[in-house]
């Protein structure tokens, strides 16, 4: 068995734009390509199976057990570029995987000849209000339409794992223009936050109308979380100076 | 070398069910799958090698050496569906390993018209006097069937891991229906009881008799070492606690 | 880049044995081949190449570089079966490259004609005064010669690592009968005395007669060093007995 | 996706030497490899890459991402041999890796008609003033010209890991003569000493020209690096042997 793409219908898409989220730091990535797929009511065109992914199958809620795959999805966009979305269970597991992986899909990207590629992912930052967007190309021209979204430069040196990364290193072979989108994120925990960060440069990039109120109501949610696990960890060490002091004070009287 | 199975004979099933049972937790689906074997008297009909098993060769009871494998038998069933049946000492080694023999089980079935698959394992369970057996399926019609003959849904979510859960992500490539029935297990040590109510499940699916006689000796003398080994524990922490109390009372002796 | 045999001459040989010896414990059976070759001046005849030995190259005494590889030798026999030897600088570092190695060696065997393959490695047993020589075997016909060659049965259960037991479990597929012999070591260092041991069974398979004064000149030396090893050990032993009786003593007269 | 090489431009090159200069031991090749190519004013001629680098891309100063890679410079010899220069980002992450990225190599360097190979790294050497230059190579003829130009002959045993080894050691099957050349290091840090005296060697046996200021500037920053570590272990030291001084007298005191 090799990588392969299992096509569920056959259709010609206008301009397309692909946008890619696997699962990466923070979720980032996925939660933002999902997030489109969902909102935009994308409908499935394929999808990648891998002897690179986990090997193991996962259960639904019908009882259905399946292979961990990735998923394209397509959305006519009566208005501009058609966009083709691929998300995913799992990265691969072995480095020539990894390869093998982008390779397939950028040969799939090139057959449904797409325009451009977007792909999207968490960039780890310790603390940041408004989560920005990092962003690097494959060139100048559409790096430029990004920061014009609002995105922010990516710093020299930062390197982009996985296939958010490889997808974008390996777009020149196609000669696709390419970016990568980085949402700022502690990357601990699944992070909406970042996400809609990601979600609103893609609007203004591609003239896209998305309702942000469900990805609101999961930050809201996510906030709620973190407050209370700060509370927690506020309380915890709280506690332990006190008990620490109590200590102290107690050796002073006993001496 | 690849992954290769080579016939010993040339046979013709009839509508012929494939149940597979290699060594994993618990050792449950191997024991399964042995135990019809050797009651249903089942004959061989081919053997698989890989390059993904473990590089060594074991020797047997006359001092011949042998490559791990896996093997497949036939048992012609007079009154329903003919059985194939597969066995092995090892899982694959590797993540496309495990694809790759999946992969060339699959080939094999397709080959033998094979019109269901039923694979076996361990489901990991703390404490159960009688292990329930959990199904997950490619569809609803060959799940049905095992919830009849009383196995209980799988919890969505549960990872079914190596060749148990590949074969039936995998079935549906070739549009072969599928099962997993996996007995419940603490999985510390081979556990015959949860094999056998997976025999109880395939006979009532099956419309298979097999004596449960031979079975019920090893749940039985299992059951005896369990007994023995739970009885050292208690001694252990009986001993352990008296000698905790004894110090405690010589420390209250001394102050 | 695959595994390779890059033959230096062509030659045809009368019913030509393999004898292979590649490092293993105690180097026992890479001891055993290199004697033969020495000893009965066998050879060249070709090397084999893999990607799956360890990426580095050799420098030797004229401080020319190569890289790690196999080296197959052949000996005329005047009286008998000739020989084609087999030993190396390392084993396949991945569980594939085992098994490809294995697979070309028998290739190569098959095109020379080879009539039976023997094994050499170590076995691992803590004390013995006369190593004795394991066997195990494709088949009973050939096992039973080594046995009247004064080996011993391997016991039922016993794995055997690597491409000595690869090439007796996959010579099967060759129909070439193949014999494995194991001399008993500690595996600790070098060990020609259970080399020797296999020269003793492989002179009375092969009516072979190979002086073994060099061998026994070798066992003398490691002798040598074994019991210097262990009046060391010793003297350490002594001397913190009696450091801890001092102790002990002092401990005494203190309270 | 395999080990691929794309060419920038079609040349043709007179009598090529191709130096081959990767990350290893101290930097030591790729600092000396990147030192010609730069002050040659070396030119473009390829680039290789493969699914055996690491799974990610890097950004550069404007914001560009790009896989990792090696690359393949020209110079055009007016008085001599032309060179063809070799470096990169990484070495291989896999044994198959290795062995796949020098035969890829050596296949370009075969196509560009190359008439000899020399490979750079570093020599692990605790303390030494002035570096020396190891070198091992596939024959006495190309080894003679290096001891000619002041390198000393490699010690026998010694392994030499990665591209720089096994572009030697594969060579001969091109029939390339090829060399490795060393130069010594701690290895710690990026060492332009170790690489300076690598270069010496270069220019005698290819009567080349190359300006050494920039590099004696390297060396010097290096030199400062390593004196201000120097003198804060020394003081570090000192601190906490007047530490211990001050404690036993302390001791001294209240007994």
């Amino acid at each position: 068995m090799k990588t392969t793409i299992r096509e569920k219908i056959q259709i010609s898409l206008k301009n397309p734009v692909l946008i890619e989220g696997l699962p990466g730091l923070g979720l980032v990535g996925r939660i933002a390509a999902r997030y489109l797929i969902k909102q935009l009511k994308a409908e499935q065109l394929a999808r990648l199976y891998s002897p690179h992914f986990p090997y193991y199958v996962v259960v639904n809620k019908k009882g259905h057990a399946r292979l961990l795959r990735g998923d394209f999805y397509y959305w006519k966009n009566p208005q501009g570029n058609d966009l083709l979305l691929f998300t995913g269970d799992s990265q691969a597991q072995t480095i020539e995987g990894q390869y093998e992986i982008a390779d397939t899909i950028l040969n799939f990207a090139e057959k449904q000849k797409v325009k451009a590629i977007i792909t999207l992912g968490g960039y780890r930052k310790e603390a940041s209000n408004t989560p920005k967007v990092i962003a690097t190309a494959t060139d100048s021209a559409i790096l430029t339409k990004a920061i014009e979204a609002e995105a922010i430069l990516s710093p020299p040196g930062n390197p982009i794992v996985g296939t958010a990364g490889l997808l974008v290193g390996m777009a020149k072979f196609k000669k696709i223009p390419a970016l990568c989108l980085l949402g700022e994120t502690r990357g601990y925990l699944p992070d909406p936050g970042a996400a809609k960060s990601i979600l609103l440069v893609l609007q203004k990039m591609l003239n896209l109308r998305v309702s942000l109120d469900a990805i609101n109501k999961e930050i809201k949610k996510s906030n709620k979380i973190l407050e209370r696990m700060r509370q927690i960890q506020e309380r915890r060490e709280t506690y332990t100076k006190k008990m620490q002091q109590g200590e102290k004070n107690k050796t002073t009287y006993i001496s």
